[in-house]
């Protein structure tokens, strides 16, 4: 239990509307996208970068658990405070302190909202690239603590590659700025990249300095059938070697065709084995290009159906499929487990034929889906939490998918980060070496052990 | 001096014939492309991961200085022995272990030549855009220390943004493996990105797995000059603005224009206060579009010249005058540093401008040209080392330079790393805060400061 006098103490520090102690509101906190759950005692909402400060001083003095947080939106527990001590989160730090169209530029508070942020961007013509699927409700702050992926990754790279620069609020209170708005920097180590990813365990993001990029004049996109799963993953090879880069390759295999054809019920092709939704953007020009030389390919490639969308309303049609497979996954079972292995491109007929085995054996329904031109894949396990027996299952399906993943050269997560989740198969990925060098950094740089405790690092 | 048992030790490790100890043989690996000069205790030139293992195991026990070495076309004081101990020579480790055309990677030894690279994956149609100057000797092992970029960085980043996964002796001697085939990869801290860019400070790269993208399908080029540095900077950021991301946008100041023409004599605009190559690459039918967008925004632009290049041989035409910078200068004075501050883009004018008076206060010729779309310039003093006092002005002249970088929120450093030559303006570019973070890795990861030491930070 929090002491009255600490208590008063943040209190002073950020208001007394802005400390939450309630067990209504401590519930709130103690949970994010994955089924895990932990009670924090005590939730602070700062609403700048001093009053994180101060905060932190206070975690600091005490040595009590300080756990970041944005939207919660997190899928491996990485926001769940598993010790308990305080929620800090920056959900109300949401100003764009600045787009800068000259050098093309944002600079944001952690608690921005990332479609926010897309779209401010977009009225100055200019582009934010990074979309997780949470992108209407996930923070800026939570994706640069995950660093957090989504489909664009293909062309356009994932959160690190647009992080410019850090405001970073260190354990012990001090704060310190990484890079800035100069495009290239090799001045001393690349801590902007050490605290991108790191979830939270060695610091407080309290500024972000984002690269946008001009928005792609137009796009378009071509929607493919296939028989087998090898020749989608063959076109996708042929696709990139033409020099065409998409700005997406989406994959679905046949349950989750069928899944959210049952939801849809838009005549998908339910007997495929994989459904392709491959997108181009760029100048008119490219784009009309390169819709010819994909949906070419596709049909070179034995696809079973071919279908190209060239305007808007076009596209929203062939996208819809793609964007509901998660309100029609909630049908099937009333909970899910959404991974997010990342292996070589060549592996993914193979890691896709294992998945389903692992689907049978585990007697589990499992589809698949995800970002096949970058080897990201989101195996999502469906099952009832209040079975037991079932939770079990559902545990050794997850180990045996990231057993395949690793085994052929992959990682454990290609954008949802480590957290709770997946950090008792942290040795199937990582030798300990790496993981030796990664904890004694933790050490160096929070030895009293107070930035998101637990995360991570198996008994951190 | 080095005992002769530890000598014959080390003979024992990599051979009679890799061992180096004559006057003349360290006098070759006692400097870099700089002026600087220190003669090491010994080189050691290993052929296999376990010979640097072996080797660093050595340095660790005696707590011996090792510096790792690449080709030496280091700009920055960056692999000069300062403290003597042992030069680790990493070029005859020039194995290309594999080019995967399915996955688009390469995993290289560090020795391997960057354009031998870069030929060797064109044979399979594929293409390693980081370009530095010196890209026939430097070795991929150096551009990876110190995070090399080039022209093409603003469409095609630097080497950074193509290193996928590293095997790293530490400076205990066990050896470690960082990120991997996977394109995507968020498991643990990002260690990949804190070696790549650490000047050798932390440990010994001995593999390096590079992401490969495929060849563009062609590309042509637009000179332009300007009489006003305004008007060409402006243009820079209307071509962005318009959605054309060329691959390479090089500025060359008056004074370049001028001791590049006097080399020459090709008829280059003297008069011009700035002259723009501009390079769009991509599918014929968008390079096409672009090169007409790229002409007629010049155009519009008060361009004072316009030139067009659509075949391969008028681009060559078109790009001599860019690639005689270098040995045109050698002419004016027999010495050059060349400084790569890296600014917010807006910024460019106001920075040529300050340059060019610095010039004159300090009585020194200062050509400036580079990569005015990513900020990147290249101010290159020219003097005579052989008088004092000029090298005095040279000293304060790139002090100045410094000053007016980081004064408008931009960067030491963006492609030659600090080294031994920018460290003493560390603080004009990094709060103390920031600077101590790195240091507390260096300590931790390194505690007897045997790698390199006396790099990047100042009596370290």
């Amino acid at each position: 239990m929090i002491e009255a006098k600490l208590l008063d103490e943040l209190r002073d520090i950020v208001g007394e509307e802005n400390v939450l102690t309630t067990p209504e509101e401590l519930l709130c906190y103690s949970y994010d996208s994955t089924v895990l759950q932990h009670l924090p005692e005590i939730v602070v909402l700062p609403r700048t970068t001093a009053e994180v400060i101060a905060t932190v001083k206070v975690a600091h003095r005490e040595k009590m658990p300080l756990v970041p947080r944005g939207a919660g939106t997190n899928l491996a527990g990485g926001t769940i405070p598993i010790r308990g001590g305080i929620v800090l989160s920056l959900t109300r730090m949401t100003d764009i302190l600045e787009i800068d169209t000259i050098n093309m530029v944002a600079v944001v508070q952690p608690g921005v909202v990332t479609g926010k942020l897309q779209a401010q961007a977009a009225k100055q013509g200019l582009y934010y690239p990074p979309d997780p699927a949470s992108l209407k409700v996930t923070t800026i702050g939570g994706n640069v603590g995950m660093n957090a992926g989504g489909p664009h990754a293909l062309k356009y790279g994932v959160t690190s590659d647009y992080v410019m620069g850090l405001q970073v609020v260190l354990p012990s209170g001090e704060v310190i700025r990484t890079g800035g708005k100069a495009i290239k920097n090799v001045t001393g180590y690349n801590l902007t990249q050490l605290y991108v990813g790191s979830e939270g365990t060695l610091g407080v993001i309290t500024e972000i300095t984002l690269r946008l990029i001009p928005q792609p004049e137009t796009s378009g996109s071509v929607l493919a059938a296939f028989a087998d799963l090898d020749d989608a993953a063959i076109l996708v090879n042929r696709i990139l070697q033409s020099g065409v880069t998409p700005a997406v390759i989406e994959i679905m295999d046949q349950m989750t065709i069928q899944t959210v054809d049952d939801y849809l019920q838009s005549g998908l092709p339910r007997e495929a084995a994989a459904l392709l939704l491959i997108q181009m953007d760029g100048v008119q020009a490219a784009v009309d290009q390169e819709l010819g030389v994909v949906a070419q390919l596709c049909r070179d490639n034995k696809a079973t159906m071919v279908e190209v969308a060239k305007t808007p309303g076009e596209e929203a049609t062939l996208w819809k499929a793609r964007q509901s497979i998660s309100p029609s996954l909630t049908r099937v079972r009333p909970n899910k487990l959404g991974e997010d292995i990342s292996v070589p491109r060549e592996a993914i007929p193979q890691v896709v034929r294992r998945v389903q085995e692992i689907s049978r054996q585990r007697d589990l329904p499992i589809v698949i889906f995800g970002h096949i031109s970058d080897g990201n894949l989101h195996p999502n396990i469906l099952f009832d939490q209040s079975d037991p027996e079932e939770m079990e299952r559902v545990e050794a399906a997850s180990g045996d998918i990231f057993e395949i993943a690793t085994s052929v050269g992959g990682t454990l997560s290609g954008e949802h980060g480590i957290g709770l989740l997946k950090q008792k198969y942290l040795k199937l990925d990582l030798p300990d070496g790496t993981v030796e060098v990664m904890r004694t950094i933790k050490r160096a740089l929070d030895p009293d052990n107070i930035m998101n405790p637990g995360k991570i690092f198996p008994d951190s």
